[in-house]
């Protein structure tokens, strides 16, 4: 089973026939239980399932339209070369919808690219959605779901808005591995974004993520973590348990870290700046403050509290940058 | 069981008088495989087996003699009070054996204490060898070994130079849980000393540890990782193959700070300062230099390298202090 196979599955009686053109937007999004290690390559089918938050405005915009000749990728008004690393990703997985033409695609990113702020997650998103738009096809939101992880596994949790759990699923074609959003709102929880850096990263996730899978000996205890953490997720998200909500999405992040560590070679996305807000943070937590983090597969922290403590937490972090609640849209 | 019937068991037989004084010295020893976790708190009996280097010339060197009224304490020359946790801790195990009367304990250590840097290990194992010395005992090593480990757990591999491994055992008792010395000699393997801080650790080893064993979700994946380091660093050593050491040893070290990161609360000794040392040797390795660290319970690193590449080694760490192989008494 490859993604041609599943595609042209999803795509039974639907249009092959562009039109003008397609435009769409999707969400980044920050995973508070996370999604490390995949069971298929070819298919992004993962060993576990996850559970995100959406970063409301943060995230990717795209139009696309049919053109003749090779493909042409702008980012943030930048035309990429065809031999670019996002370029020629995005190519590939246009190969598997193009008939003999190119693709225009036109995406304005508000979130660095290649930080460990999920950019590929939104990218591949706004992708799918702007290709649903641009052929016609009104793929309901699972279909589009799947769609978007045979780009990038996390993007399809960009295809919803708020808490969105993705569920691992056991079939080998993948038919059972979407997202879903939760039925859940909780207005006044707050992200904070806590750029440390945004290099491009020295190892991308997806070989990162391979890497441990094969070589670390943590690894084998993740599964099992996973399965914990989200039923404290689920729990804290229905009961509005912030404390149970920040706790298990730190260790989450923590753990899978660890996993990492434990890799070979070690795999380690901290800068010294990472472990210096860390300890900030716990110094702060110990003082009374309800403040938690999650990482990405980077080394930038996004930081887990409520609208009530928002000015003491930006009083010890200037440079956060506050995800709104309704930028989540979740009203 | 507890330690005064494995006391009562080993000393059958043995002098209860002390003579005028005792006197002893015992190295530093550092984990190549870690000691990470007890099955038993009493007795200090761990979950798997170790393995480790001593540090020749950097240890403890301990007189102690009997004395009318309480205890008392001399480090490097200064009396502890004997509400400090250092004095509490010798005089709880002094307990052990005194029949009324107080123990004068002098301590001089050339290891910075609680840094991470095995302070707990030499002395504990210079003062056995001292007491065995005051009451003329005469006990075999491996006893003393055992006592050693009564006091703390890593301490009984410090009874002992050059490479050392600490058999786990199985009994309840722990009378199969001590140290034995490898019959094997390796002139040219250096260990340099990174002190990136001095400060008294926030947490203790031994409160980490136990925190970790009870709350640390990738904890389970540990034994196996150990048993697989031991067999690498076991062919490496009598292959005198160093990348396998180098590897093996760099691993285990970050697998054990693996699981304290995925406790509760996280447990991390790292500093910033640690992460930047750390990122500098995979770099270097990076460039061609075969160079590895281990860390213990706290934030220092301890690089591995052979003699021929000390120099450069030095150049990149100028504060680095070298452990000289005559030191290690493997001659």
């Amino acid at each position: 089973m490859n993604k041609s196979d599943i595609i042209r599955q999803l795509l039974a009686g639907r249009s092959r026939e562009p039109g003008a053109q397609g435009a769409a937007y999707a969400p980044a999004n920050i995973a508070l239980c996370k999604y490390w290690g995949k069971r298929d390559e070819e298919l992004n089918l993962p060993v576990t399932s996850s559970l995100s938050l959406s970063l409301g405005s943060l995230g990717a915009h795209t139009e696309v339209s049919a053109c003749d000749g090779p493909d042409r990728v702008q980012l943030d008004g930048r035309e990429l070369p065809p031999d670019s690393p996002f370029a020629k990703r995005l190519s590939a997985y246009l190969d598997l919808f193009r008939e003999n033409h190119g693709f225009d695609v036109r995406t304005e990113s508000s979130v660095p690219v290649a930080a460990g702020l999920a950019s590929s997650a939104s990218g591949f998103a706004a992708l799918v959605l702007a290709l649903n738009d641009l052929y016609g096809w009104e793929l309901d939101r699972t279909a589009l779901s799947i769609l978007a992880r045979l780009g990038s596994g996390s993007a399809c949790r960009s295809i919803f808005q708020g808490f969105v759990e993705w569920h691992a699923g056991s079939r080998p074609d993948g038919m059972d591995s979407y997202a879903e959003p939760l039925q859940a709102e909780w207005p006044d929880l707050r992200l904070g974004l806590l750029e440390l850096s945004t290099a491009e990263k020295a190892v991308g996730s997806r070989a990162g993520m391979k890497n441990t899978v094969e070589t670390s000996a943590l690894y084998s205890a993740w599964p099992e973590k996973v399965a914990d953490d989200l039923l404290d997720l689920h729990t804290a998200i229905k009961e509005r348990d912030f404390e149970r909500l920040g706790r298990a999405a730190e260790s989450n992040a923590l753990s899978m870290h660890a996993t990492m560590f434990s890799a070979w070679p070690p795999l380690c996305y901290w800068l010294p700046e990472s472990v210096h807000a860390m300890r900030a943070i716990w110094r702060l937590r110990n003082d009374g403050l309800p403040l938690y983090f999650t990482m990405d597969a980077g080394p930038n922290l996004k930081l887990l509290f409520l609208d009530a403590d928002r000015a003491r937490v930006a009083s010890h972090f200037p440079a956060m940058r506050v995800v709104e609640s309704n930028e989540r849209g979740m009203s």
